[in-house]
């Protein structure tokens, strides 16, 4: 994901190669996520939708309700083989991604999958390679970086508004289902984690992790957990992911040498709060750094604002972002290579799991 | 600190060495703490303060005010030299605790001590063993176990309302004074231990101890901090601590079998709430852990409780406790082995950062 | 509405008049609030939608979106006509509910209305009238009812678990639109005077308004109000509404002599807290209120309970008892007599603003 | 109450009667306030506590401590005798105000008196004329006034910041103790009626009131109460005070042309929200009100403020206030004329009370 790519925004130039009216779309899966996007893709303009698949036919037909257009089937191979479809959109579970999105990019369809990417890192590659060879369109659904708040943090981040970054704190804790494949970890903290791959700047990376998780309820995987990244520039993130938790919390601080701020999901009214306080040492930069650790420090006190945020729904911005990208031959906002950065530290927190939180190198050390 | 001694509560038999009037007491250190122990002091009927003693005289005489009959000094053995004091409250830098605890003790003078209990296990044990020799009270001034709010919880917690344990996580951060001799962890993390130690159930304690830090503002040492712990029953205890954070969080939740319950600090409607909801497996405890995994898992939703709790200051409980304690030769609530307790965990947490999160074990594995 | 018909809950016995199958539906309106209702009627499994009827065809058909198989029209007389159309719900301008419920329940239709019911306690009590003798359903939609919050509210009101009714105090601000036919009362109190309709026992009734408002941008109608309500069991009710305020505000406190309890809609994690705290005096009831003035007062203080609540839409709610209603030939539980009693505060409302407060008395003072 | 005076702020000119030293000072009432007094008078430099008075000695005694220097006593002829006693504060029941100030001002001595400035009107005006006539200071312990967030507010409203003032609405309920001889209005909302008379400019004023109020516990008096000023301007003031709530409100809103801010005095680290936003006619001011009112409607939504306040004791800021009047002559912010404001609004009331709502106009519509 590169950055000119990330904030190609405006798509000013059309690829061309797509129809000039609505895209036609199929989602497969219509689980937990499915719904969603059917009600999404229904409502853009943007996109007509062809097909809603699962392998239970009856609950595809259900999810649609009586009085739709759209066709259900159980007949992946049908929905692939309709020219009418440009692009698919995957909501089945993480297991079957590989399989459910190659086989689209196979048929030469546009993908957009929900997160994470793929069950492993080499399967999310597979796909992105998949992808790139053949000029489609790859996007990862993560939703939360399409909410209006997301979208604010990030260009005050890398606008250099909170200066430089110095912590991301966030925390997502929940009475949540308890999942007999998945831990908690690659349940709930990839909507962290793709946040976070969103809003850094580009030289700001991630470049090890520790876990910690315990399993105190005998589910047979961790129910609590908490993850610390190091970042290159001395930054420290760490996430909170929590299945037992009866209360809700969706709490996520970014701190600056400017600003942090504040973003809390469940606060409707204030959904983002800025801090113009922060702790400076009065030292100048020039002197070293044991000079600098005897000398006084100093406190700014500052007002907050919380700035106002537009109401529009994530998932319609989502939506629209999938047709940009596949109109004009662009790479998403959220696209292959950021799910596979998810990928990344999903895989070395697992590691460092079971080795009781050793640390553990990325990959992506971009 | 055994059981009997945790919960003695009511001081049945009076051990008789004590004047039957208010204990004669001073108080050294006028410097942040120390004017809430001469307030506290001086509102208490079982003690009559004799001196507040600073090596700037002139200090403890502004603290004293222009209108009080208490001897300010920077003497501090005359102090010790004073037979009517019974009592010595230190409320210096941790650095000094051993030197003039240890003084106080050897002239036969019960002790309190700020947190934390000294500035190494070392020393702390130094102050244990001296004071046990001479049949003398050594006691911690963990504040916060003194609060109504910690009292409840204690109780629900160790008479098992809540069930088995299973997470303790507690956030303390807020805009802090970056210091120069001690990093976030000793200076905000013993209120979180201190508490810990205090409400768990005597059979279940911290085993091993990993931590992770940042220090992005080029301090000298760790201003972020995240503190992991296990517990020897299975469950897991988080801190975390900050001195970055424009806003200040108070919030400790704690995890059990039965209920959880939620202490926010900064919110004086509902300090306490407790949860009557959890996640719990179907499954009979009885099969294996193979199967367990395999089964359906239901969900308890309740209602929420926010207990009544009395509006009593800490610091005069606290104060109480400690008149309890010498006049009764009963350890107190929070004595020295509790404040050794939190000293084991705070030296294998520093530990842990310079070895980049290694786990690293406690030694009192109690 | 009697008593016998609020608590009907449980429809015993089916009135026979109506189809097994679905009941066949038309929506007339096809501004703000009609695609709510064309969304819940068309996943009630109780109804099948038949009609979307708007004075602007076009704008009734982008309600219903591209992959609908309901009709959109603008000939309101052939959805009259038509015999698959059992029931019609009415979501066009207050102004125009008289006309339009009327034609429906002349074609023998079933009637739902939007809030208010009519524009002038005399249309509504025309449109009752004309239900009753015709034997058919009319309700109002006063959503909040069916609110899992305020069905909890009722059931603790009327069941006496709060004691006596003392206060209802209800706040409902947040930046409105500034309307041209409707002052800021008419637009937001029906909520809530629907709302204290719903929950007061029988017995206890609204007798005298009196309203105050303001107009301070010159909108030509009051754009801030506040009404106080006399009961006849000396209880007070305020409702306060406002346009102009630019933080949203959803709280009503219902008070009686054993618990008080909050219903704050804005705080989904705590819509409702019922405490058991309140002032009582220690006199006997016996004793002249005399002498119980010249008594101590004792306070009692317990504890909050925050009682688990469901999910479940409040509009799916109301639509089900709409069918309920209609298949079992009984009052709904916010029927025609529900909507006149809420025209007849607003109505008395009115004139007490005309003159500057004056108190007013309701004609339905039952 | 002079704007110039209400500015004053800054001491210029220093009236040259008053000793260069500390003004010695006497507190009468050793109740619930006096003690705040005595410390915040101890702790200051500009005053020197000379006696602390009460019809129970013992009880002054108690109030003063085992460690002060301080003279209780029961005899007030003593007090006023003493010359070295320049100023008077007087905590006793509102009843006694009129009698403890006037001897105190006939003996020489500047007086601060509690809220309400006392127990009439006439009381009152005799109290502010003997002041006046002896060129003495009569303060009023309006303690909100001086808090760090009123003080901001004040300064928004009376710079224009806030534009035009189009309501205020404050809530101050809590569980209270129901008094024998004061309704809830008389003990609550002089808290409000003092801060709304304090933030506003000096042109808008209140003109006319208008009470209800309820007494549902037959505790002979109203326990519940909403209070509605109209004020000159067109604008509205609302106070809802109430005993008998089990959780406690204290916030106001001020709502402007420009800004409307919020005051929640219980939230510590946001007491003050300045929300830029608010509803606005597009017409130009030029046309006639029939036609604004045909007009379309825009809204403004803007960012929210949280403006760092400091976090001085308000009791410290009140006590600077009443030497800094003393010593220069000049009006305190919060003066007799500022009570009166208080009481005449509070007379009123109790006779709209007794009116059912009638509107009462004031003496004071200056």
């Amino acid at each position: 994901m590169k950055d000119t790519a990330k904030d190609a925004g405006q798509d000013a130039g059309a690829a061309g190669r797509e129809p000039a009216g609505p895209l036609g779309v199929a989602v497969v899966g219509a689980g937990y996520w499915g719904p969603n996007l059917v009600r999404n893709f229904q409502s853009s303009p943007e996109f007509r939708l062809r097909w809603l698949c699962d392998l239970d036919e009856d609950r595809a037909r259900k999810v649609l309700g009586g009085y739709s257009t759209v066709q259900a089937t159980s007949d992946y191979a049908a929905v692939l083989a309709d020219p009418a479809v440009d692009a698919v959109a995957v909501a089945t579970p993480a297991g079957t991604h590989l399989d459910v999105a190659l086989a689209a990019l196979r048929a030469g369809k546009h993908v957009l999958v929900e997160k994470p990417l793929a069950a492993t890192y080499e399967d999310g590659l597979r796909l992105v390679n998949e992808a790139e060879e053949r000029g489609l369109t790859l996007m990862c659904d993560h939703t939360y970086c399409y909410t209006p708040a997301v979208g604010r943090i990030r260009e005050m981040v890398r606008s250099g508004e909170l200066g430089d970054i110095q912590f991301f704190d966030s925390v997502r804790i929940n009475l949540g289902l308890v999942q007999k494949d998945v831990d908690v970890l690659w349940d709930l903290a990839p909507h962290d984690l793709s946040v976070l791959d969103f809003i850094l700047p580009d030289h700001v990376r991630p470049v090890a992790v520790a876990a910690h998780g315990a399993d105190p309820i005998g589910a047979g995987q961790s129910c609590v957990a908490y993850l610390t990244l190091q970042l290159n520039n001395g930054a420290i993130a760490h996430v909170h992911v929590n299945w037992l938790s009866p209360t809700k919390v969706r709490t996520t601080m970014v701190g600056g040498s400017k600003r942090t701020l504040v973003w809390d999901d469940l606060n409707p009214t204030q959904r983002v709060a800025v801090f113009d306080r922060g702790v400076d040492l009065t030292a100048p930069q020039e002197i070293g750094a044991d000079e600098r650790r005897d000398m006084l420090v100093s406190y700014r006190s500052g007002d907050m604002v919380a700035p106002a945020l537009g109401e529009k729904e994530a998932l319609r911005s989502m939506v629209e972002e999938f047709s940009g990208a596949i109109r004009n031959g662009r790479p998403a906002l959220t696209d292959g290579r950021a799910g596979l950065q998810v990928l990344d530290i999903l895989e070395a927190a697992s590691r460092s799991l079971e080795f009781r939180g050793a640390v553990v190198g990325l990959r992506t050390g971009r």
